[in-house]
């Protein structure tokens, strides 16, 4: 069996590999691969042994020991791309893949499973945003990893009468601002499925430091925060490209320019959240995935992808797991819509 | 409204406090009191008063700030019992309860509901095992909390070749020690829904041992781990009472028999679960219950209970929460069993 | 008695708050007002009561609770700045002052003292670099949460062999970087006390990625790092100034014009490192500190400062404490020159 | 070279292995070997090789990977026990020793330097009772481990009304305790140093009940709490044995036999307090004391030991390190005598 990480890496990512190989070699006598950086490993036969021995202590450890990249083995053609790597699987004496990643990886393999390629999934994205599953692993993680910040910034925030404002991944769905907004206590949460009405952030941040408290801003980077006179005095680099800088940078300027004399400060958690040991919760859900998709293999379960649903990991088929991405729903908007916290 | 938490706390208990006071006052102009020490406070007009200033700061405050008791207001019987809370009730000018508690706090509050009393109720059990929901607040943060344990355990262990056993709550249902077992890498994880087998507890032992790690063994306080042996020989009290001593310390006892010079530690991680901030995951979860609760006394739906089911929390008939406990399924025992970690 | 905190707000300052009013109350009588943002509040006399039940729940919460400002009383001059705190004290019956603060705070009291009022000083200054004490509270956390981060961010970085760059507080005195890097691990460290080589900076980020590895750079924010070029070529705003960007961005140009094809990311921790409950460590040295400035006040032992002298806390002269920054000296960056970690 | 960890492992313990070699290799060209569990790996000639990539690695890793043991290899006479020890070294070609460890590796160490032995230490103890240096590592994580275990417990005592006892390490010096219970705003600490008033701590009990607060009291397991009633009370095991638990266990009998109707819980911290990734602050000290023995190897100057004086790593003479305990003095007690917290 060939194992291979795909993608933006998470944490989680060496936990399905451990329990993918440790479940494999004892219940089904498998014998695995891992392909180094994702398709890039697989295109150029590039792969290392896993046995039990070197999968055994990356239970907690964060990211992947097998590498990550974006190659897109499919990029010169959806035959030519299953063609290739049909012949390093063969070479390698690989005769069925692990592929985990997330939408792009899962993507190609769907195709591979179209084409005939043994192969079965685990869904793996830190923002929370594939339809097939209930929750996918890393999202946990990166949450408390925010929240944790948040926890920090308020007491200094509170301190000094400041907003602080902070800035999170999510270029589409808007998942890690709303769980960070919810469980940090934010006054405001902006997210990519929304407008922004920055006058209504600006009233909001007035009324909070009115009550003495110290206003909390989270904002995903794909949040609609760039007003257009942000647009048009943004400073140019020396090729007179717009650095209009991200979200939490614009924003600030936008509550500055709306409530004079605030102090604010911006703190960006990008890659943090990336990264680190696994939460508990992330370590149960990839170490379920991991054992999920190994029976997959092992019962030829092929073209499809370990899935939460409610309480149960079943597979479903994998092309169910790309094209519509879950975005956060009105309803859960509608929740927390207009509450002064 | 009136709002109490009964039973053992647990982290995120403020939470839904702080969620339904502001939600309510906000949206639906309802004035709250907390009742103190749970049913107790109701029964002798024991009550504060909760306003927004009050449940602000609450949402990273572990425990209850209401406090709490395991008083059984229908312990003289039900129609007395009902009759006391009933004029408690309209003494204050308190139209409808939020009851936060388990198995026995929302039993009360069934046999209140079917009385007529206005009531709805929030799930609140750090064990999990309420059949209702498929997540209950409090049961993240403390898996959390007994893996960094098991995390530090484990280093100690390797030092000294020291098999650790670590003893987690969880009487009837083994949900914190199979969680805990799973994420913190246990080679052995003992439940009270299954039967032990001694024998091989120390052979699985033996062989971590002999691939060079340290044995941890995660178990629950209610696994059937006492040999008779182990009976015969207790210690006995002054009153010539038999001085088991917990799960963990018996469990010791058995596998030291069995596993000559070996060295073993126990640890018994009890209230230390209970207690501390909550996790983002239960502060959230936590929030929506009671923001969900307290929706259903404004529209009048009530005699239910705030409800996980898969991403979305829904009410529940509260009669659905009690009676059958939600132990561990055989089918995620299978999913782990006899594998090697 | 009067406290105040003035300055940067850092974890510990109510940890040294609780101590003094406890103390004072409790074994001397005192009374207590607390001024709100610090000189601000003493020049405009507006102060709060703080006793024994006020300060009791203070000992883990981070920032202060008194607020804190960059207000200088004396900024019209000193003579008129120490009658118009003279007037205040006596107008609310304050008989002394605890001044809790940095080299500008301490600056202050120092003048005060000369001028005949009765104060004494508590160090603090969230980057160590107060010449008259061994150790500062607020630093042991922000080095901790500083190097929590690393520890993220090394797992995302190994896992797609990317170079991280960690920007760390730290204008004057790179104590957060030196401690951060030495703790994290980190194969870089760039502080304000030396010259940068950038040249020799690339040259083991390339070394790094040979051996497999992927480096972590741990920069103070007044570290060096501009080149030149960078400032010719820096996008510049709609007033003509320069936007350099912080020193972790500048860093990361310089690198990667240096390693082509590096990829990196960059990471400011800025206000995260002011944040959040003080770390064990911080809150006895802060309490400590608390403790001794009590009870120089009851023994008028004024013009003082609460300083960790090896493993005591004595009281040292104000005067001692400004003046001279105490910046890393070239005996502590020789202990780890030239190691390849 | 040869290193070797002895007695009960800490936090730090890899680091010091990992700073010692990666200095000791890259700057004076030694080669090293790691003894396996302490002396044993010694007398038996048990070794490892010991290079950059090994130990590269480990600076974040608990415990240590050589393994400890209590072996004293002076046992059966000094003048026998440093024939076999000089006998081992010869053979593998080690010319020089690096032991870590406590009072009883430091004692074998001197008498091994004493005889000529090449040989240098780096103090190692979780108790932080070695007279020669203001710090040993491990200590902080240990403390800070506690801290954390005391801010969850008093958020569920405060919900229950319950007094919580939490028990750490300290047999003889009560450092764990009273630093644990300073920085975890303790009510009662008792200390191995001091004469215990059950009375006191009674009277201290029922004062933070009426209060409303929950009384956290930590104690060190060599306090003296076990009261003569107790002793005489006491149960016994089959072998007629007085069972008298730990001081945790004790305590809690005495004081609610003087406080009637008390709610306790006793949660004993034990090897939680010895395991775990060091904290930043660890780490940097283990990380210096393996630089400073290292250069003390390769500069002659044998029969010393790194100690942290001040701000200062300074090389001492090993029998400074052993023979006097450095216990809690007066000095430190006064500071918070009857102080009510």
């Amino acid at each position: 069996m060939g194992i291979l990480t795909g993608g933006g890496d998470c944490p989680g990512l060496n936990a399905v590999i451990r329990a993918a190989v440790l479940a494999g070699t004892q219940r089904h006598g498998m014998e695995f691969v891992g392909f180094l950086d994702g398709w890039r490993g697989v295109l150029e036969g590039d792969a290392v042994p896993l046995d039990e021995e070197r999968v055994r202590p990356l239970l907690a450890v964060g990211g992947t020991v097998l590498g990550s990249s974006r190659t897109n083995p499919l990029a010169d053609g959806v035959d030519e791309g299953v063609a290739r790597v049909r012949k390093q699987l063969k070479a390698l004496g690989v005769d069925a893949l692990l592929a985990i990643g997330g939408e792009d990886t899962l993507g190609v393999a769907t195709a591979l499973h179209e084409a005939g390629v043994p192969v079965v999934g685990a869904p793996k994205t830190i923002d929370d945003d594939l339809s097939a599953t209930d929750a996918t692993f890393g999202f946990d993680t990166a949450v408390q990893t925010a929240v944790d910040a948040c926890d920090r910034l308020v007491t200094t925030g509170a301190s000094h009468h400041r907003a602080m404002i902070v800035e999170v991944m999510g270029r589409h769905a808007g998942w890690i601002a709303l769980h960070t907004g919810m469980a940090a206590g934010a006054h405001v949460t902006l997210l990519p499925e929304e407008d922004v009405d920055l006058d209504e952030v600006a009233a909001t941040v007035r009324a909070v430091l009115d009550r003495g408290q110290a206003p909390l801003i989270v904002v995903s980077e794909g949040a609609k925060v760039h007003g257009d006179e942000a647009v048009r005095n943004a400073p140019r680099d020396a090729f007179g490209h717009v650095q209009l800088g991200g979200a939490g940078e614009a924003l600030e300027h936008e509550v500055v320019a709306r409530v004079p004399g605030l102090s604010t400060r911006v703190t960006v958690l990008g890659h943090l959240l990336r990264g680190g040991t696994p939460s508990a919760a992330d370590r149960i859900l990839a170490t379920r995935f991991g054992l999920s998709a190994v029976e997959a293999l092992a019962a030829g379960d092929l073209g499809t992808m370990a899935s939460l649903r409610g309480v149960d990991v079943v597979q479903v088929p994998l092309a169910e797991a790309t094209g519509v991405l879950r975005t956060v729903p009105e309803s859960r908007r509608a929740e927390t819509a207009g509450l002064r916290w």
